[in-house]
């Protein structure tokens, strides 16, 4: 069994990133995060996108708007946004106060400033394979582990555990694509699938995306899969200082006995998602760059 | 083993839409079609659509370019049937011109009245679940066809034999939709599919989607099966007047023996895609008329 280690290939992507800014003759990518409200978890996120953003050469600028913020109001603060040409990304950062539709925002972020993916028409280019959209972060994530860690797609059963518009979905239709990692048969389970263990069996690759903390057992893969654990849950632990510990949605020690390599959680997908909203940004300077030239 | 008629469902649905349209007070929806050159194939269909959509009460008008029409122009032409507030759809009939690409011009038409659904923004939306957004037709009929044929879908096998823009991914976002029909679990195959029959033998529900006349034999689904054939094939036959006959993707007579339903080709799938166009256009004039009050 190998570990495909999220930290080593994100930090590589990060090196390259950094190598490919330095490249660009003093001109920085520039991405705007907004976040509103002081939700502890999006605080942590964004601070972590900045650092990243600053170790590579990107310049990060944030908005902090109030909790109470309208959508109405929130939409012309976008709207402010998507016409500042110095910024090429904006990353809206979820979750979002209940009085704020989250797909609303997310489709009115400028599609050409949208890093983030969750744009529907970034989403429906990504239909239409067009290697200019950009791609959600976190399924972009797991395509790059598939590629970096050499794992074979090509006429491969792949399963994906999961539906969600920002993992499951965008992930197949990546995995599907004519191309390299691509050309894989995918099939989509969820919580409605039938003998669910019987479908998950026939995968070469599995990658589990549905919030359950330690759902897939080792009942449920084949000998030789390889596991991609997309899943971050925290289960009570009074062993550990702060109470909890992180698990997947994979049960790791039992199914990485069966597998030929999964990933660890933390330190698997998670790592990722930052490297590939890094990755989008660079793309979205460099495609600004295009139109205008 | 039941033939699914697609004949007398697409009639009842246009029965449907005339009755809707009738109680509009008076008020049409209208249609553009968009016809580049004289290919036979595409008057006939641009004729048969304007037939239909006069049978229900829907104005249609066509537009015809000359084959030597430049992307540029057409995209102009595009932008003045955009901005018509008296144009509620907009359909461009393919294929277009080698100098013309097809996705630019699709992604052009405003996605309010894209009919076609071909434009990325409904296929983000159509990802997205969203109720307004317009689902391409033929997908769409195959949907409509399994339920008005009471053929459920919630937690069943489908297996999509095709991973076309315009009938295999958004069809396979349709059927796994929360919703009825839908909750299914999907399995996309398709040319670089390795065992291809054990794949679509799990299949409760198999939509053959492909192109390639009697490609589905009766060795490749399981007893009891629902056939939804989406080819419309020219095979040469002699014995006809015209030199040729109409087969599916589907070898019927040895498959149909297997089913519980199967749709026939022609007759199937084929006309649902021309009622599911004129129940786009009636959405998009309700869509347009609630945005304006």
């Amino acid at each position: 069994m190998e570990l495909i280690d999220g930290n080593r290939i994100s930090r590589k992507i990060i090196e390259e990133l950094t190598a490919e800014v330095a490249d660009l003759d003093g001109i920085k990518p520039a991405v705007t995060f907004v976040r509103v409200g002081e939700d502890p978890a999006s605080v942590s996120y964004v601070n972590k996108k900045g650092k990243v953003a600053s170790e590579i050469g990107i310049e990060s600028n944030l908005q902090v708007y109030p909790e109470s913020i309208s959508e109405s109001e929130l939409l012309a603060e976008i709207d402010a946004l998507n016409v500042n040409p110095s910024i090429h990304g904006i990353l809206v950062q979820a979750p979002l106060p209940s009085q704020i539709n989250e797909r609303t925002i997310f489709n009115h972020v400028l599609p050409s400033k949208d890093v983030d993916g969750f744009n529907a028409a970034n989403l429906g280019r990504l239909c239409q394979e067009d290697q200019d959209a950009f791609a959600a972060c976190t399924p972009a994530g797991i395509v790059e582990l598939i590629k970096r860690s050499n794992v074979e797609t090509e006429g491969k059963r792949v399963a994906i555990l999961g539906r969600s518009l920002i993992v499951g979905k965008p992930a197949a239709l990546l995995l599907l694509r004519k191309g390299i990692p691509g050309n894989a048969t995918i099939t989509i389970c969820h919580s409605r699938t039938r003998d669910l263990p019987s479908v998950t069996r026939e995968a070469d690759i599995l990658v589990a995306a549905i919030g359950s903390p330690e759902f897939v057992t080792a009942d449920m893969v084949k000998d030789g899969v390889t596991v991609i654990d997309v899943g971050i849950n925290r289960v009570e632990d009074s062993t550990k200082k702060r109470g909890y510990r992180l698990v997947g949605d994979v049960a790791f020690d039992e199914v990485a006995e069966k597998c030929s390599k999964i990933t660890p959680v933390p330190g698997g997908v998670g790592p990722m998602t930052v490297a590939m909203l890094m990755r989008n940004t660079v793309k979205a300077l460099l495609l600004a760059r295009k139109t205008i030239s």
